[in-house]
Formats: structure tokens, C-alpha cells, sequence
């Protein structure tokens, strides 16, 4: 078992490992006094990891609660989210007790947020069960749940108090999904860490699973130490997702997020090798190294919709956007364009 | 006009006078670049004041949409919430937008729990029209709304930007009402600001109303500043709220939240006579002002109904409990005690 420690305030650690969702309560008791707890997770998960979770709970101590929503991220919304608040309110959960998020984004990102606006706020635990989790969004303590009109647009900021990773819960993935983990990582790897990119580039990721969720948490600490609420340095970790939301929402998404961040970063490369922000051989490296670990590098849209699509996204802020651009594999910048410049970058990403 | 500073980070002004509504957007104009905001109301308020807040914002440059849900503590749910939501992503709002919360602590409860996580968290400005919000809930950053299982269960800590007081707003007000704001003003002197109790025990506080809301807010943001989020001082401010909440309950909240305020308070006043920690001149006269202000100081509920009912509120952390004993008029002092010895305290605070 490997540890990061992330160091806000206050400082939590993420455990990587084999085979240690058996040992969940025995590591939870370091962080949280014997009480209630709420254990969060969705229909699928729950028939493969949700019994083994609630018995080290229970060997541990605590006294778990089980509540499953429905799979699939169209439950990933404010309705569910009162459902898992209700549930909370009927146990009852109290200041002192804790919620367990144990799945993947969907699971973590409702989880999350219900735990951080739960009598305005209790402690919570990620123990993501996906790749993509685990490198991504189980670290860092963004929650959200999506709205009518777009994706993750009502949530907060709350760090979770400790994250559980076992490896092994990767092996029940679909290749597609195992894929998602692999685009995050690779997008870590381009923003602040070459030798985690290499891994990708030269390697087999199945052997080095352990080394990678350390890599790409260890980066991703890196940065949200430096800046927990995305008011600057933050930003970097959109790299590919501009883009990468965009053809996800022209997709209805059916896309799935991962892959449409692989889109979003070769779009981000090929951009920034025609504006002369990164060389041509880079630019080659981003897309092989993609479509080796089976991510697609373009799709059939159109720049114009893109664009469109792309205008109603999050980050925009008023009339200019920030957009992150690589330069080299482990250094991109941010830079803050007018939002009708944002076409060109489009167009430029598009062949 | 005058002003109160609440020093947290950031800091922000309340502005208290008379006739100030026509210009709120002026005053706007130095907090928040000129943009577009959700005006969030109920049916009630819509007809009194919104045409007048709309022509000020728009006079003053802003592009202002008008979101009105129906009046009443019977809608501060999650779902009148998500309405809220789906009307800002449907402008929609963008991170340097803003909400505007005009009407009372309904209002401002849901509508800064709205901003504080539409998109991670948007500026709000609470412009209350009751007494009781501007002496109380507009201040501080306490939001949240009521899940099946109690009140004000779901929410969060989100600071105002502004807020804009118009005393005139209080001319409209039941007298039912106009009492609820005097209770929390007793409450507010009688925990640090003895001339501020001094009005409502010699005076009317109709000719007082900016003096006592300038007084109650800044007894509110000396406690705030030292401690934004409830780990210590600031539960001096529960002071009469843990027998309020369950009177209000018990009454099935047909009890107003002032009129059961000013009830806990009588029962913490005698209960901390009987135990020695008050001078019974001092308890007669804090039932004399309650009682000269149009409030209740006893209710026919039995004091184990009363305890039984508290036992579910949200402020028993396990299975002990924080009570604020009043001292002296100005002075009052939280004291822990385990959850069963509330149950004492509650007999001796009924007659």
C-alpha cells in the first residue's frame, strides 16, 4: 500500500493498494471516531463491493448504512441528490457521523456534495471503484451533480477526509471504461508529469496500476495545494476538457467522459502545434500515445457545432475563457482568450 | 444610511436606512461589475417590492431576471431549490454573475444556498424585508433549506457580498411578525449588547429600527468574525433555539420562528435563575421585555414532549449537547452538558 498525502487544510491521505477494501473500517478508524456512518453507492457496485465494504465497516465498529441509487449518470442529478439527504436525515446522521462514497464519479460527486451541505457539512470518505475515479475525480474535492441545462452546474467544494483505493476493483471494468482512467492519466501525465506519460507511451498500464493512481494523484495534490477553489493554477486541470465537454455534450453522451477528454487533449495538441505553442514530434507523441492505450483522437463534428455547443459550457466566464494550452509533455499554460477567438482553436484541433 | 462591516474574508457591508430600495442598484454597482443576476423572491414580496428592485438594477445597468416561488416555509425544500437552479442555468448565469435574495429569511436561506453551489459557488446580495432577516439570517452566510426529516437540514456556509437593508420594508409587516424581529433583537442584547436591550425594555422600538439593526448586526458579525462557521463562539447566537426549535416543532411550526425564540429564551432564563447562573431581577426583566414586545414567554407543551422532540434536533452531536446559559444581560456563556441532563434544564425552565 502506497499513501499521498494532500496537503489543504486539513490534510488527507489517499491509500493505494491491492486487495484493501477488506481492511476499509480498519483504515477508517485513523480518521473517524466509532459512530454512524452512511454508506452511498449505486445499483451496479452495490452487487460487487458493497458487502465487502459493510463488513470491515461493521468488524471496525461502526455502524454502516447501506442506500443505492439507481446506475448511470442520468441519476446524477438534484432529485437523487435529495433522496441520498433524506436518507442521511432518517438514519439520523449526525455533526460527528460520516458518509462513505464507495463507486465511481457519479457515486463520489453525489455523495460529495450530500455530505458537504448535510447540516452544512459532515465529513466523507471517496473509495472509488473505477480507474477514472481513482486518478481523477475521488482526489481534489469537487462535487456536482448536473442540472436541465448542463453538466456538474450546481455542487461545492468539500475534501473528502480520507480516499480508499483498491486497485482490484479495476479488474471488473469494461476495456472502454478501463480507457477513461488511461485519457485522465495521460492528461496528468502532459500537464505536470513526463515520466507518468512514458508509462503510457512504452508500457503495458495493467502492470503498473499502483505507480499510475500514485503518479496522477500525487500531480493532481500538487496542484490543488496550491489552489483548492480553480481561481488559478487549478485551471491546468481542464486541459482537453473545453473541448472535451463540448463533444461529449454533442454526443448526448453516449460519449463516455474519457474518451471525450482524449478528443479534447489531441484537439488541444494539434492546436497548439499549429499556433507554434508545442512542436510537431510532441503533437505526433499525445496522439499514439492516445490511440495505443484505445482512446479515439477525432470525431465527426462539425467546428462551427463544437463551438456552439461549446459557448453554453461552465467555463466561460462572461466573454472570454481561459483555454490550457501544452507546450510540452509535463508543461501547459492557461491562457485567457475572447470567447469568439475560441473557434480558431477549434478549427485548428480539428485535422 | 449607515453601515456595519462583517470582517471575513472577504468583507462586506451591511447597509441599513431609510427609502434605500429604489437605490439598491446603485449601491450594487460597487461590488459587482455590471452583468446580469437572478432576482429570487416568493408571490408575497414579488407584488410589494420586485418592479422596484428591477428598475434600479436596470437603471443602474444591470440586466436583472426575476424568479418568484411560492411564499412560505412550507416550500424551502430541495425541490423549490432545484427550480431556483434550473431558472439560473436557464438565463443562464455565468461565473461573474450574481443572485439577488430579496424577501425574508426564507428567501435568503434558499436563495444563498442557490448561489453557493450554482456552478461551485456565485456572489449573492441579500436584501431582507423583514425585520427579523435583517436583524438576523441576512447576516453571517448561514443557508440552507428543510429536508422530511427537520428544518434547515441541508445547506451551507456562503457569505453575502452586500446586503441592503430598506426599514421601510418593515411598514408591511403583521404584527406577529414585526415581534419575531424583536425577539431575535432581545436575543442579540441580551448575549452582548445590554443597550441594545435597553431599547426594547424602555423604549418603541418602531422610532429604533435602524439603531437596532445596526446594533444587532454588528453584535452578529463581532461573534461571526471570530468564528465564521460554528466551532465555537458562534453558538452563543443558539441562545433560546434549543428549546425554540422544539416548541416549534411541537407546534407543528405554527409557531413563528421569533415567537419560539422568545419563548426558549424565557425558558433559559429561568432555567439559569433556578440553577444559579442568573440573579432573578435579571430573569423578570428579560420576561417583562419579551412580554412588552408582544411576545410569548410560556406555551402548554409538557417539558418531556419538549426534550423528546429536541432529542432529533440537529444541534445534539452524539450524545452530548451545547446550551447557551444566559449570565447577565450582555453576557452569556456555552455550556456542554450530556443529552439526558437537557431534559433538567427543561423542567426548570418551564414556569
Amino acid at each position: 500500500m502506497v499513501s499521498v498525502m494532500v496537503k489543504v487544510a486539513p490534510a488527507y491521505e489517499v491509500l493505494i493498494g491491492k486487495d484493501i477494501l477488506k481492511s476499509a473500517g480498519t483504515l477508517m478508524k485513523n480518521v473517524r471516531p466509532i459512530g454512524k456512518c452512511a454508506v452511498i453507492t449505486d445499483t451496479n457496485v452495490e452487487k460487487l463491493y458493497l458487502e465487502r465494504v459493510l463488513s470491515s465497516l461493521k468488524e471496525a465498529g461502526f455502524d454502516p448504512h447501506a442506500y443505492a441509487f439507481s446506475a448511470g449518470e442520468e441519476h446524477k442529478t438534484m432529485e437523487t441528490l435529495t433522496d441520498i439527504l433524506d436518507f442521511m436525515s432518517e438514519i439520523p446522521l449526525t455533526r460527528s457521523d460520516f458518509v462513505v462514497a464507495l463507486g465511481g464519479g457519479v457515486t463520489g460527486d453525489m455523495a460529495g456534495f450530500a455530505a458537504g451541505v448535510y447540516m452544512r457539512g459532515i465529513p466523507f470518505i471517496q473509495i472509488p471503484t473505477t480507474f477514472l475515479a481513482a486518478v481523477d475525480s475521488s482526489v481534489g474535492g469537487k462535487t456536482a451533480v448536473d442540472l436541465k441545462n448542463g453538466k456538474n452546474l450546481a455542487g461545492l467544494f468539500h475534501q473528502p477526509s480520507l480516499v480508499i483505493t483498491d486497485i482490484d476493483t479495476f479488474k471488473t471494468l469494461t476495456p472502454e471504461n478501463y480507457a477513461c482512467g488511461c485519457a485522465e492519466s495521460i492528461k496528468m501525465g502532459v500537464i505536470s508529469d513526463p515520466e507518468l506519460f512514458s508509462i503510457f507511451e512504452t508500457g503495458d498500464p495493467s502492470t503498473y496500476e499502483i505507480e499510475i493512481v500514485r503518479r496522477a494523484v500525487q500531480a493532481k495534490a500538487d496542484i490543488v495545494q496550491r489552489d483548492e477553489k480553480e481561481a488559478g493554477d487549478r485551471k491546468l486541470l481542464n486541459l482537453g476538457h473545453t473541448y472535451g465537454h463540448s463533444v461529449e455534450k454533442l454526443s448526448r453522451f453516449t460519449l463516455p467522459h474519457g474518451h471525450a477528454v482524449a478528443v479534447g487533449l489531441a484537439m488541444a495538441a494539434r492546436a497548439a502545434e499549429k499556433m507554434g505553442d508545442m512542436d510537431a514530434n510532441t503533437k505526433e507523441r499525445i496522439l499514439k500515445t492516445l490511440e495505443k492505450n484505445n482512446l479515439p483522437v477525432a470525431l465527426e463534428f462539425d467546428a462551427r457545432e463544437i463551438y456552439q455547443s461549446s459557448l453554453n459550457d461552465k467555463k466561460m466566464a462572461g466573454s472570454s475563457l481561459s483555454i490550457i494550452v501544452p507546450n510540452e509533455i509535463g508543461r501547459c499554460e492557461i491562457r485567457k482568450i475572447p470567447a469568439k477567438e475560441f473557434e480558431k482553436y477549434i478549427e485548428l484541433g480539428m485535422q
